[in-house]
């Protein structure tokens, strides 16, 4: 089983929290990009996603890594806005820029960077290379022991050590469930 | 050090969740009440007492042990209003009665049952005996072990064993910080 | 589904560690009994029940609750001898008493009182009332809340509210495993 | 601050368990080494760089990275014997090679290769590059995203990255206690 590696989807933010500035994927090529898909009120991403992203932010250099949220609302709209994420990120401490990902159109619930990504839920973790591409995407967890070495594989890798076909590998933890629990929400 | 026994301030409630019909102390009289006053951007709240609620209301008979949370907002009022609230406690599997604590007079930013009880911040623990008198105010967490155990002593209480005059006891882990933590947000 | 009360049986013990002189039964009357049945090389006792047993000895007074191990050996014998028991014991800052269940007769691998208690393996955990009686047994752990809530049970009970018969109660997580694993070791 | 990368010490090994034949670092040149120096009865060993230790040999692929453990006895030597140890691996399911450290001469409690590394206590963490250099040693604990990015820059490093000095890196939380607590063991 081998896959192409593709360009990861742009992102489409509707306002920027924790930056200066709009982020998007052409401005952070050369450095890895480590993203989180979020919910403040899904559990799972409280509990496990947003702690663990902070200890990246810590961990990794800023010029090798960037660490980014994405807001990507799909239920409970009104108790998850903009000023509301504001508090959120205050009170957890979170430094990093959050993107709040655009809301569907026509009545669409699901917002638009988690459509382009077809994720399946939150918390989802996404690893982008140098070069910008997709190399990892995982609804769930994964182990910090594994994240840690995923992204130093990014960061050690040189142009030439690319696959342009990667082997498929088994997500663990990754399947969907019927509604939240502690490890996060399926759409 | 010896201080005598008062009744429980009443509570000054806007808004119930999870309830069909308001609840007050009067009402709950002959049970053991374990209240927790928290807020839902509280991480502390979130990560310890939360779960914590939930074990307590699952372990107890509902004959002998009323749980209560109230939500005593503080700070960033306007991301924890009660329909954001109403979303939280769905998320997080509440399915005990959530008080509303009516918002400060003329500008306090303190709602008024906080105010009543002098809580120094969020979470607070609250044990109120089957006769309606406030047993025990802790600021922080105590450990399940202790929890278990005073909770059943309020039970297991008979009319005569109840001092007039109480001990007083350190307090573990209950010193304010100047900001949230991972244990609470003190006013 | 009921059952009568009885009295705990004897423990029959080699050897005492961190104690004056033997234990037994009748000289801790009047005291609640918490007693672990556990082995020094057994995984889930050691992450769980010792931090538990420890916990549970410094939270309630000595003159209310008597907290003792038993070293209850069914496997490995020649690694969990006396002499390295007393090591760990210190390395794990143990002080309440220990004894050393007596190994069986003629070959049996199931020591005296673990099979006088018909133990399904380590841990178990044993509640015995202040009249000697055994309240409680549980292979496997039950949570904190459930622990402090039960022994404060049996601390405040006069002989009155004792009941001649027990209503059954189902017991969480106590299923056999076929071998160690994070919980216990089943015989 | 600089230091040269300096050979890792030879191992001085009295018995191998888990391993069909001797190890030594000559024998392992080509991989990187995640060796742990260990006592079976060093409560932090135990609960933490045991089950870590796990993750990283079931992690990581044995082409690249081989696990070892190095069972460095400074006290309580008669409880720790290999007998004992063989039974603690057992129970613990660790499956990857353990080397039991050769006695200290002349009735030095320290034994051999934990005096050629001039180790603080238990547990030691030590990275050797597929060069056999000693690449990193901590007493104590580093979190398993450090410990998995670490292990990945040494699985990535080709020949040319190396650098011949190294900068001096703080280690955290590698203080020395004055006995056993929850972290390890000093020496």
């Amino acid at each position: 089983m081998t896959k192409m590696l593709q360009p990861a989807p742009d992102w489409d933010i509707m306002q920027w929290l924790n930056a200066d500035r709009p982020l998007d994927l052409a401005s952070l090529r050369g450095r890895v990009v480590v993203a989180a898909a979020f919910q403040m009120l899904c559990p799972g991403c409280v509990m496990q996603t947003i702690p663990r992203m902070r200890q990246v932010h810590s961990l990794f250099a800023t010029n090798d890594v960037a660490v980014v949220g994405l807001h990507t609302v799909f239920e409970h709209h009104e108790a998850m806005m903009p000023t509301a994420l504001a508090a959120f990120l205050y009170e957890y401490k979170v430094t990093f820029p959050v993107g709040v990902d655009r809301p569907g159109e026509r009545g669409d619930p699901i917002p638009s960077t988690m459509r382009r990504y077809a994720m399946q839920g939150t918390p989802t973790l996404i690893l982008i290379d140098r070069f910008g591409r997709l190399r990892r995407q995982v609804f769930g967890h994964i182990p910090d022991l594994q994240l840690g070495a995923e992204i130093m594989a990014l960061i050690r890798e040189a142009r030439s050590d690319i696959p342009t076909h990667e082997e498929g590998a088994a997500s663990a933890g990754t399947e969907a469930a019927s509604d939240c629990d502690d490890r996060g929400c399926p759409v």
